[in-house]
């Protein structure tokens, strides 16, 4: 780790008693749980001011920033979910609420783009409703933690079309690029999207700021989003990635799990497709296999 | 501290890995200072949302609050500022850079209501200028960490009036309980203010809300505010407080150092005043010798 620039004892000792201080003033604090996130936090918020040894102007430089994000945000934006997506803050929330649970599918982010009651398909149906995209077969399976299949589980997908836009930002009320289906009573599912293309994540803002001063990418890996509810089963939030896109290692919100990539196979044009659908120019083909663990695991 | 709950192997490696992900994301980062801070911020925030297990509930009631904080800021308000006053990182950023130095007077936090350019006052002046309160006898010397006497000092000081408000929060313009003035030949200095008493910061925010859901008080122990500049001199800002203020253990900003409580020693009606000033009623009287570290020390 870095180096501690050596202090005196008698620094030493006024850092430290004024966290005990801060630490001190929670002591009436009657909900237990709020009193261990207080705790935590001003535990390591310290840790951070006295490990860096921040200055008086990087503290205001720190205010003007946390200032600028609460000020670009409304209801339309939130720059402080941008903000703890790109610090991998959601990504880790999420890996702690979604632990490994033998060969269940990982989660990753929700993302700010997922609609309620998107447009019911019926098994092999189409979710692009007119998005611009190459087409692409979607199929798999959805069994449980001991492999067995799992009949009527509820698939929503949803994504950006071939120019990296979501329908919710066409600003015409469309719905476009997603949709909900069952799985079958062998635990099967298919359905028509199209191939996922990379696109960056609003990047006109404090925290689009932050990654250019940093050196950092506001672009996301080619994804495909998925919630998939079964009784008795953890409700799974997750994407799946697209194999050989060089953005994987860089995806801006660290939601790249190695399990999530997938290979979309390209077709060259003219190949059949799986259920007789004509297509004019090329393709794509990928195979998903869904694993839900328990409910409550 | 905390128990960690027993986590898998899986588990963990797929939490650390994240981490490594996130802070490799730096990389690129051409500001080393910038890299070291956001290499720090990135694994204390994880290390409190691991720590705390934090659930995507939680999360959202932090972005929520952070968004409430920057929602409050503006000209007028900095609700970050207050946030940052509350949890000890402003008192704790103050520490680490007025570092310990022998007997130099402790510094502590600057607060919101210092004014440029407040009325000169000779020796001996009152800094009142019609703020309501007990008169206030305050001397003292400056000198350096030699124990020289310094000539020429130039001392702010400012100050709630009797009803807990600074001038700046009258809404008409007046000056009062702010004044500047300079050490004499042999660095000794006086002036009359006003007796402090206890305030709350502004509490009818979300950093109030969370003061009273945590049991805490939004209330700042009783203070005079000091800002010391002379040649060759570290810049002093500091405060001193009220001995037997019952707030000293819970001031809400953590501005307390033991070394800053001074006797107000309260005279009784009739007691000559050391100047032959005439006071109705009784009047205080505080001594505070300062002592300034070396520049750059």
């Amino acid at each position: 780790m870095r180096e501690t620039p050596a202090l005196s004892a008698e620094q030493q000792a006024r850092e430290e008693d004024l966290i005990q201080r801060v630490l001190r003033s929670f002591d009436e604090c009657t909900n237990p749980r709020l009193k261990e996130l207080m705790i935590s936090a001003v535990e390591n918020l310290h840790a951070f001011v006295r490990e860096v040894r921040l200055t008086e102007e990087e503290w205001l430089q720190g205010i003007e920033f946390l200032t600028a994000v609460g000020h670009m945000t409304n209801d339309q934006r939130q720059e402080f979910i941008l903000l703890s997506d790109t610090l991998g803050v959601s990504m880790q929330t999420i890996a702690i609420n979604n632990e490994a649970y033998d060969d269940a599918t990982e989660a990753t982010v929700f993302g700010p783009f997922f609609v309620e009651g998107s447009p019911a398909l019926e098994s092999g149906g189409d979710i692009a409703f007119g998005a611009a995209g190459e087409p692409c077969w979607v199929e798999g399976t959805v069994t449980d933690a001991q492999g067995r299949p799992v009949a009527g589980a509820g698939i929503e997908v949803w994504e950006a079309d071939a120019a990296g836009f979501y329908d919710v930002q066409y600003g015409d009320q469309r719905t476009a690029a997603r949709g909900q289906l069952s799985s079958q009573a062998d635990g099967s599912y298919r359905f028509w999207a199209v191939t996922p293309v990379p696109y960056p994540i609003p990047d006109d803002g404090p925290v689009g700021k932050m990654l250019e001063a940093t050196g950092r990418s506001p672009m996301r890996a080619a994804h495909l989003h998925f919630l998939v509810r079964a009784p008795h089963c953890r409700t799974l939030v997750t994407h799946i990635f697209v194999e050989g896109d060089e953005l994987l290692d860089s995806d801006t919100v660290f939601g790249v799990k190695n399990s999530l990539v997938k290979k979309f196979e390209r077709q060259p044009v003219g190949t059949p497709t799986p259920d007789g659908r004509v297509v004019e120019g090329t393709w794509s083909k990928v195979t998903f296999d869904i694993v839900l663990a328990p409910a409550g695991a």
